[in-house]
């Protein structure tokens, strides 16, 4: 029987929206990735009682019970406290973790405050999980049957922290394996892509097979379970063979990041540059390609022309038509592929001008209406899109719009038709 | 006695961590403007069993359930049908809300799949939520006591739906107003900020003051209880010269979305306008501004020089230098912003260039190392930062160089030394 798991997350700054529980999304990818089953999240204020409340019930619940905030050394800090003593266990000092601590702030070259030393304090016996990306040492024990984890809050060091220190300690819980395929689509909606799935995936038990809608694509994640990483990919591969048969070239990638790193390696694997010109996306196309590490061996760079004096300056869009047409027009998208091109003595570049509102433009264009165009040593293409179904909103419109380029791109690097 | 809630998510995708819980995010800020505590957030799974369980204890602790997730046409929304079964309530087809879904896709000129219509059975004698973002209406009642509104999962649909349609039938619910100021905070981290304002924090009840760590940041949140909107600001306004009085000019805007807004705002007010030349960054700061909406009218553009090529040719950095250097050094940051300012045509430029990783460059500079310049009509500065000591990682690079660049800029724009 596979073990069960609760994600438990303190801080009053969840509940009052401040912040996303976003380390509740990362380690429950890891632990399914362990095999073990996630089957609650939970969130509580910085309040002894109720978290006290919350600890008992994880354990009635789950078997394993891992916490994410509340060790750091701010006076509203009460996780460890209070599940030291849920567990009858102690806060001991250790001072090996005060040295860890001082280390830390010896290296970043700032002053460390008394209060950093709180975080020194951990249950008596527990196994430390020493912090290097913050200050606050993350601790692990079992007891009575449950297993504890607890990590720190800020999730450039929770991640990290569970990878390096938590999991080699959770992965004699392993048993068997969880492994998932994700199929990425982009063009067509969550209902659509399900309707054309539905028989199989009602068909299905091992693997499954289930769409998540993000922002303008689909996720279609293939899920099985098995006692080896090979039995369960064998039996992923017969299920994607069948979704590709019914969503074709839909289908953009599989296990990839999104659509920046296809088009990165598309051009890759053919030896070609990349640039960009934008104006409704504002450097976000130039910003998710340089997510990825090693876009400098295709992209070298690109043009934000917010302006129509940057439109004709430095990419060359003819100032007659950008008179007469305005910025958002099919010909000028085009003229900007072709000029970033150029300007930027790039194989291929693609461009984005738009609406993304919240007002139409001077024109009155339409909040929505976008041009994306692609231009490549064979030719140049556009497509008129129009966003605006949903009331979307600014940054809605300007992801999809960035998507579609991006995409135009992946499509003409895979033999495809691109507009 | 003000009313409790427990926002209640349902899906899979969150357990296996596929998404991140936005819609508890904006629901908690949302609700506890309303003067409502949110003392709880819990997800389940698509398991009516679990999701039953989660209900009933959600009705012991709170007296408002909000859930999110789980009313679409994918055949593992179980949501409403488990929702109202614990409310001993029945589902009732609503023609109206047929012909709203049948609408919808007439709008976005999108095929309307049968499984759509499903969306239109809610519980008996329930506000209908009608949906105008999307397709699945939500709906609210009152049961023995207990407040329950049920909302879509996709995070486009869930704020405007609990804004437009649920706002109004909990407003009820509001007795007195929880208000609160946010100050922003760059260039100190969070131990040192509640440091120096512990004594402070541990006097005040009503007004709270609490800090935040945010990517490179710190929110110093003041939060007060009060019969009325004004009564609650008079509680917030000495807490916050008090704060003020203390860190200073490290405080670089209050209620405000972040640094590229300060900057817009401080530049529109000076009729100056701004351009950008970015390396390491590769666009993020332009992103970020064009985020804002109404950026146009200060931020006419920038250049993205991933390739050094760019930086000579489009900006006019000196092939020499960069031959001499290499990119990362300060002389290239200044001649990138100089650069920036002239072929952009704008009266203040930021520019970025370093090191973002995860590998040293191929002159051995470090991960983390990294130059931003201001160029203004009154001379350039230049800041060197080293970002590497939390083992930090490509994006908290890059996030923090670009506030960096716009911190220059800020602080110019306030008659502060830039550097």
């Amino acid at each position: 029987m596979s073990h069960t798991v609760e994600i438990l997350s303190v801080g009053t700054e969840l509940l009052l929206g401040s912040i996303v529980n976003s380390d509740a999304q990362a380690l429950s990818r890891e632990l399914s990735g362990l095999g073990l089953n996630v089957l609650y999240h939970s969130v509580v204020g910085d309040n002894p009682g109720r978290l006290r409340a919350a600890v008992e019930l994880a354990r009635s619940r789950a078997d394993v019970i891992v916490t994410t905030g509340g060790l750091g050394p701010t006076c509203d800090d009460l996780t460890k406290q209070t599940l030291t003593e849920c567990f009858g266990r102690k806060l001991v000092f250790h001072p090996e973790c005060a040295r860890e601590i001082r280390a830390f702030f010896a290296r970043m070259g700032r002053e460390m405050t008394d209060n950093n030393l709180q975080q020194a304090y951990l249950p008596e016996g527990c196994r430390v999980l020493d912090n290097a990306w913050g200050t606050a040492p993350g601790c692990a024990f079992e007891a009575d049957g449950t297993y504890v984890v607890m990590l720190p809050g800020p999730p450039a060091e929770c991640l990290p922290m569970f990878r390096e220190r938590a999991l080699p300690w959770l992965a004699r819980l392993s048993e068997g394996v969880i492994r998932s395929r994700t199929l990425r689509v982009f063009g067509l909606g969550e209902s659509a892509v399900e309707d054309k799935l539905r028989d199989r995936m009602n068909q299905l038990q091992n693997p499954t097979l289930a769409p998540y809608a993000k922002e303008g694509e689909v996720e279609l994640r293939i899920t099985a379970k098995a006692d080896t990483i090979e039995a369960a990919d064998a039996l992923i591969a017969p299920v994607e063979g069948q979704v590709r048969a019914i969503l074709g070239d839909l289908i953009y990638g599989a296990d990839v990041s999104g659509l920046p790193q296809v088009v990165l390696e598309g051009a890759r694997a053919r030896g070609l540059t990349l640039g960009t010109a934008e104006s409704c996306t504002g450097g976000l196309i130039a910003k998710r390609l340089t997510d990825v590490p090693g876009a400098a061996s295709v992209f070298k760079g690109g043009v934000v022309s917010y302006h129509c004096e940057v439109k004709a300056g430095l990419l060359g869009v003819s100032q007659a038509l950008l008179d007469e047409r305005g910025a958002v027009c099919a010909p000028v998208a085009e003229q900007m592929a072709q000029g970033a091109r150029q300007a930027l003595g790039t194989d291929l570049a693609v461009a984005v001008t738009g609406v993304a509102g919240p007002d139409p433009d001077e024109r009155g264009n339409p909040v929505g209406l976008v041009f994306t165009a692609l231009a490549t040593p064979g030719g140049v293409w556009v497509r008129q899109l129009n966003l605006a179904g949903m009331r979307a909103r600014r940054d809605r419109i300007r992801n999809l719009a960035a998507n579609h380029a991006l995409d135009m791109a992946r499509r003409w690097l895979a033999g495809l038709p691109p507009a």
